[in-house]
């Protein structure tokens, strides 16, 4: 079930039988030369939502502007600073556990958001810490591609370029999503370099058509679907396990 | 187009021929028992995104958590306090700034994102008026309902019962873009009460299943198309004055 | 009774009586060449103690410095960036719910306050709603503008030439109030351009001498007496209205 | 002349003439039985508008809530926190920056501000020792009856009871200032308690009626003129020495 | 050298031959009934200081309270909040690059501070981001129980019972440091249990004495002194080679 | 009894016996060209230390950057904000409360610290003062050079040339601290000038090598010693007051 297309009769009476919802999260950035720019916040939505309606989860909006200040050098990418999702992070668990939920789980599409995610629940529960009151909820982010068994499934897709940013996996998986928005572009070296970066300049000195030691062009539909499969049913997994306990 | 699922090569092109874009901007929060929790982000994303693909202009994430506060007394409903939003958006309008936009159109489906979207305006203005250098961008709201022509549809297509909140009108607009969630509710007065609020806990007392002077039940995806049509003409005109002038 | 002319005792005593006070709000900025840059804090200042001399109501201390973000370009103007004003107007509604008031009424001078001004009430009452409990006061802002009969009165004195900034409704109420500065300033041309801004140097671009749409010259002590008489009474009822709901 | 009574052309021309200016600023909150909720801000603003008009120096609004949570338990008192008048300060500042004005001397009523006044001028100062340019504008802060003199008058008016919070002086120059508000109130003991005090609780135990160490009894409208008398000419000399240092 | 003990003169000189600095970087939280609670700050300082003696790198003051919310249950523990840490380490950085250091390396010893410290470089990032200049410095933090060969060196020095708080390791090198604060208790269970945490609620229900799969009884000064000695070879090479890169 | 060496039971203990605790607080900026750019910082907390080991209080960790924006005209000075260092004292003082911490005696080493200290004081109590409930705690500051008869011995000691900033006594203090850091410069002129600043740059104008008004050529770690001596036995008298008050 999709909060956004629910009603609210239709959440109280979900509360009643689990208090847990999924949030996916990602960000709004360039992803190479033939990636989507939504691609960060498309795979974990994708993945929640299939999750969500097997298996009878709640998903709620997705959190699509992240913290991707390092990929403002090229046209399209937006970025939270890290204080401001904090708040709004904060502003979103707030709300959800004023309703009486008690497991929020962020199914996460970018690690540019891991750190701050993690501050910003450390942010959540000071509040309750320096009260001395028990926090009512519990918080989990994880990243779709630690979900167990997905990266082998990514690894056996793409034995060579599948990289860490602008993936042939997360390529893919959009494409399942969209796949009126396949896009055939030349890219050149094959393989994009690898290595450090700090600031959007920096980032775009040393990977200059955005993607990090990959090979989209290997991305298919299909392939999209395969990951999506494992993801989904790893997610389910992880999240029942992280509601009942 | 939409920033999601363009590339940013793609973006970049667009840059040489248009600076302006549509970001849509709503709300997650309950619209009575039959209306989708989604709904004020629903409408002007389903506008825009019918705009953009006609008249070829860009459309951006949407801003999907706005200021709802006097909601949250009913299970789903979510908010930003007005100051998050405030930094929040900053960061969107930076971001594109960033890039070159020089036209920011901010299409809104919530009363209650009005006067804080203002504010966020005026924020992002003053950095340029005490530093005293020219803003290169210009900032603008609009509520889909405002649209030239839009009210006279939703007045003629529901002369009675259309309502302040969970109105005739968000609520088809939705049922066109979602048809499988039509929800079938029986509701009790047919017309709810109108009035003020303040709070969430004077929201729910005064309005106890949420809507405000409406009579949802008369929405059908139909009529929202009829709707969405009339928006989407106004709409691409609107823009297209605001990108020009 | 003026809240700074008052003592604590006096104050105590009132809140036994009526748990309302009056707050005008205004802002620090040019009015054009021949208007006070306390306009639009001196106009509500001086209504709202007119009327709660007459009719006994508490006015606590005028907010006087506003949004004027747009005004920097001209000499003298001040303002406040809004999220600092939404921190200030917080801490004054809190100090006043401390005490037991009930019934906040910001009598409002300026267009650029409204937004923030409705972006504070929103930050206000989130406190509220988060945490589930009532909240015990009730925020309104109206501008002097706007109360009932006030603006046939301006077009009835000035037919041609109101304008909307450096008005010459808002010019008359204060050189009533400071007859010993009126100012004769030649203007030209005689009714200022009407148009839009966005920042400071937008601003001065657009409107070289600070007025909009407006010929101030027909400003007289006079015509500010009659408009403050009929501000007065209409505000009286839209008070004790409010505090009385 | 005041900043509120002139237009900006008169600013404009000011300023070729002189880079200063006096902000008055005070508090909002209780002064004992007898003295004016106002009182703190009050005194340096009649000061200062006295000493503007003699000596041609232009004085801008009164800053008029300032750091009062220690008043809080007394009904009338307003506060800011620190933060919030750190902030609202920055903005007066850099707003007056913006304009050329290059020295910008605080008249202050309130003993409660003078921290936080402090921590303003060093967050102002800290943009630009981080930039690592010379900062335009100096800022200085002045107590009303630090300046040279004054507290001999004050002393030989109230050789017993001047009192540190609701003193005799501050009340003599309100009802200087308001002979129409004098208050006759018996107040027992004659001379209120000394001591030390942390928050509102604190406060209102410790001094019960809101004074400390006073016998505010003893004031008078003329031992009022006295006092500004001595003020206004030590505050030009103070502040002509500030100006073309 | 110290920057602590250090003249400016001698800063000046420093900067001639090397642009970078090491920020010891800890927390001030319980650490089990035998480990002092300033472990996870003296930890990185003694590396630290003692790598910066062999090797003449620039060590500046610790950063001695962190992220620590989860201790509170247990008293003396300190935290900061997140956003908190994130604004004062935004001034420690700006302070260093005001001067010319182009590498911060920080030296951390509490888990519960990598989160927010990645935060913070990316909200540091984010100013030059949104400029779209390039950032000057280049920001680093590393772990000592993660440089190279020092888990190897715990794992041998203690093959049972090393555990994840008030580890066998990080109490040994605090002895090593402080040998007149070895502390003899007795602790039961020998080994503490393992699990998860929210807020301080939680760890204390579920760690009741605070450590957790550790026991710290084995710890000594000499098995301090063998990890200092991995540990402080192995910051001389990873600082030198981010210094170098 | 030190925080940072002690384990958590042995302060689950100390606060059976005493709800008070000392927090040296400091700074970290060039003192000058033979002055520790830890100065401020070592001198309380070395005080504290020895006043904690004789009388048995508990001396927490030291704030070691303050507000110190003047300074970073001179390489290795280091500021905070006051804004950040009222969020972080405040964070610091909640911690504390959490325990049962009744009395917090910050022993302040830095004259650019007072002002923001106090505003972080009364941004403490706000919190209370706006709730109506009785905080639980006290905050007290203390200069170690206002500690009684301390002045008096640094002026015997140096009856010439002790100066303002950078004073004789001071780096004295840090001398007797750490002897091996005694550096002998050549200083000229002998006795630095004195003088007002704003911010860096002004500062460094003013005062091109650092001191104001000092000659601390004159320090030695005897001279130290005798200082210590005497502000030890003043801090113990000091706070022993305060705890019991
Ligand atoms: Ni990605
Ligand atoms: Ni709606
Ligand atoms: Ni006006
Ligand atoms: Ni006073
Ligand atoms: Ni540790
Ligand atoms: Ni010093």
């Amino acid at each position: 079930m999709l909060l956004h297309t629910a009603a609210w009769p239709e959440i109280e009476a979900y509360l009643k039988t689990s208090t847990g919802i999924i949030i996916p999260i990602g960000s709004t950035e360039q992803h190479g030369p033939n990636g989507l720019i939504g691609t960060d916040a498309i795979c974990p939505e994708v993945i929640a939502r299939e999750a969500g309606e097997d298996a009878g989860i709640l998903v709620g909006p997705t959190f699509n502007v992240g913290v991707a200040q390092h990929h403002l050098g090229f046209p399209g990418s937006m970025t939270l600073r890290p204080t401001t999702m904090i708040a709004a992070l904060n502003d979103w668990i707030d709300s959800l556990a004023r309703h009486g939920f008690e497991k929020i789980y962020f199914l996460n599409g970018h690690g540019g958001n891991i750190a701050t995610i993690g501050a910003a629940f450390a942010e959540s529960y000071s509040n309750w810490s320096f009260d001395g009151e028990a926090c009512p909820y519990e918080l989990m982010q994880r990243n779709w591609w630690d979900l167990p068994g997905v990266m082998d499934v990514c690894r056996s897709l793409f034995p060579v370029g599948e990289g860490s940013h602008a993936t042939a996996s997360e390529v893919s998986v959009t494409y399942y999503a969209y796949p009126e928005h396949v896009k055939n572009v030349k890219m050149s070296p094959k393989i994009a370099p690898n290595g450090r970066f700090t600031d959007a300049d920096d980032y775009r000195k040393t990977f200059p058509d955005g993607r990090i030691g990959s090979d989209p062009a290997q991305a298919t539909p299909e392939k999209g679907a395969t990951i999506v499969q494992a993801a989904r049913k790893a997610v389910i997994q992880d999240v029942t396990a992280f509601f009942s306990r």
